[in-house]
């Protein structure tokens, strides 16, 4: 039988602003990536999804972020690596006393927004992140874009590596992502998008932009819950596959 | 042979500010309280101050605080118990994970300016702190000020409960600190706080304000790094110390 | 004819996160209480909603308040009188120079949250946050809580100042409100709401909670818009008042 | 007679800890660059120091940043053009109203480390700092890295420009500094440092490290005071200056 596990971003919420429907694609995920501190979530807030995934079962993980709530990380910020080293293992260790509280254990990491695009690429930064996980704990999974350099530099350091799809994206024939500024960057469409999804973990592979197969080694599939829709669209995905004998499990 | 733990307040730099002078300190103290980044502390300073503790061979423990940097912590702020349960694990779990990075690990909990002051008499406060360390690590010591309420509060939810005395600080019959506010409230002369914390150590009592002896239950002595002056003090209370053949080391 | 300032807390938005619908409410108050970045509101969002109050003819003010962005400013703080006062200064200064280039200008200040309530019986912090307002434009107006005796404190201090009522309260036959502890200290009637506030504008009273008519001296209602509810409540006075022929219009 | 104004950057403690010594350089300098608390300063310290140089009859700006209070304002930040407008302007009117409670005005703007450097050969942001000045009080004058091409754009965009020199800084032929990668980026001796000065005001050349003359049109000199050795340079430049009969003296 075919596994794959659906991750999505969770306790995102900050004191008075709620974030997504955390209940909801608590319902669908396997594996939650939770805020830290740093682009998002307070502690008693990300302390209250902790809880709620070990309810239901939902592998956690530490959504690590550039210090900037109001750019919610999404900046780009050119972090020395004595700061940056330190900043990530600061978010884990401040998760892992939330998890532990939770009677849940933080289980991979992966970082946010700029970060996370900034990692795919950028050695320097990407080595600091890798150096920060295993000087905290070396068993920490880290999960990172399919195709990327970065599956190859953290393997090499000896993580383990998770390498995920994004569900919503279109692709490159390379296996990249297509930019959000050129057209075809993100589906809307939860059929077609469900149906892909479903050709990649049977097949492995998933049709890019330009009609050709490109092969992806993905072991998890990133979905959204940042809007009605795309929490409609998470569970599209996830009926797609439970209807075809796919089973949604944490990759843990 | 007589033992007593000397402590003070360490990791209190932030970014491009630097405060304290942690090198000197920790060539005097047994025990460390580092700053979480609350009040004070960024994580690449805090994680430089855990491995220079370690490196000294002094234990660590977290100085949690209220979020309030630009009031360093000094300031009472009405707290709920979910926000403050969830901030102090944050915390213990931030510092744990710098910890693990730097060789080392935490030992106790020592709350911070406001916090410190108000747990020491607010029992709803108190127990929320109590419950945080709980859920994270059932075996850290909390250190308390020596005969407050909360040393009876803490001990009778299971926690190890390290009292301290303040080596520079005046106290009324009863055991309290002189509130600083009135005349004796801080002590000045380096030769007199040393010859008081000897005493302390050998016969288990300080001269109050009013002349009369008081007993003080302590297993430590906190010293204050925050001025040359305040080092030389803290130094002076080490040197009497050994020089009486009083050991000092950590109380972990 | 009747005339009346309808008032809302606005710009409360941060970065990713939204909170309330400041284009619906717009239309329904003659006066906004735009957040100041301390308890909400980004810059960027703080100017958007001042353009659009512009665009309405809405006034604005400077809804002031503690340093405190995870509690929402709703958290006691105790905060020194040099800090009080320079944060005030600091607030109104921001906002100012965003209305300068929104086309508008401050036409007043009205603390937020925990500020608000502290000073409505605080003789100390009341002064901080008058002299404030003073040292940077004695010509704000500032907005208090009808029968508090900081009406007479900014009056005298030589501020012009608003007192309001809050539509959706209980009031004490003292004209106080209802604590939130208390049963009847919300209201939840629309209609019954609107009523309550045409009486007021019109009779200048509003009945208690234990029946009896209590005199209020009030130039401006505050009503909500953080829920649809909310908005549909606030709707529900504004066409209570026009149909009866009062007039929603800034006190400015 | 010959005149120049020499400026540093003042106002940058931060709560509990301290930076520079403001009285020092008040003393030395004729326009302070004042910290708007995004990258340092809070209100009541910002205050202090705008009212110590209102006392001092020193002219002040408004020293604007990015978000990072951590990074001090020195990391690059890719923040969007309407965060980067919205944020300059928020900073410009702080300092506008603390400067208003002090007794003094903002006469010109000078960014500030990361952000400085940026828009000295980033057009996009450098746009949108112009526009900001311009949408809080068209008549601030913007202070400029001599012979970048921000001279120009803020020409072109009506603001009136001061172009800068650093004592400490060595230059190249194209009047550009010396990156800090590289020898000769930072000059020590203060006789030196001084005598490059007197010769720039005297003759509008510095010595590029080539040896070779460079043309610099400046109207500002900018000193540095965060230590005792960069406060002793900075008393060196002046009095240089001073005893060949050069007045310093507020470009405004």
């Amino acid at each position: 039988m075919s596994v794959i596990d659906l991750n999505s971003d969770l306790g995102e919420s900050l004191g008075a602003w709620s974030m997504g429907d955390d209940a909801a694609m608590l319902d669908i995920v396997s594996s939650a990536n939770v805020a830290c501190g740093f682009h998002a979530g307070d502690p008693a807030g990300i302390l209250a999804t902790l809880r709620a995934a070990k309810a239901r079962g939902v592998a956690v993980g530490a959504h690590v972020a550039y210090p900037d709530l109001i750019g919610f990380g999404r900046r780009n910020m050119d972090v020395a690596s004595p700061d940056l080293v330190a900043d990530v293992i600061y978010q884990i260790g401040a998760l892992q006393g939330l998890a532990q509280a939770a009677g849940t254990r933080i289980a991979y990491v992966k970082p946010h927004g700029a970060l996370y695009n900034t990692i795919a690429h950028d050695e320097r930064q990407a080595r600091d992140v890798i150096a920060a996980i295993r000087a905290v704990d070396a068993g920490l999974a880290l999960v990172v874009l399919a195709a990327s350099p970065l599956v190859q530099w953290a393997r090499d350091a000896g993580l383990r590596v998770i390498a995920e799809a994004f569900a919503d994206r279109g692709y490159t024939p390379q296996g990249t992502l297509v930019s959000r500024r050129d057209k075809g960057a993100v589906l809307h469409d939860s059929a077609l998008v469900a149906r892909r999804m479903l050709r990649l973990v049977k097949d492995g592979v998933v049709e890019a932009i330009d009609g050709s197969l490109v092969r992806l080694d993905a072991q998890s599939i990133c979905v959204h819950g940042d809007s009605p829709g795309a929490v409609e669209m998470a569970r599209a995905v996830r009926k797609a596959l439970e209807a075809d004998g796919v089973a949604v499990r944490p990759f843990v």
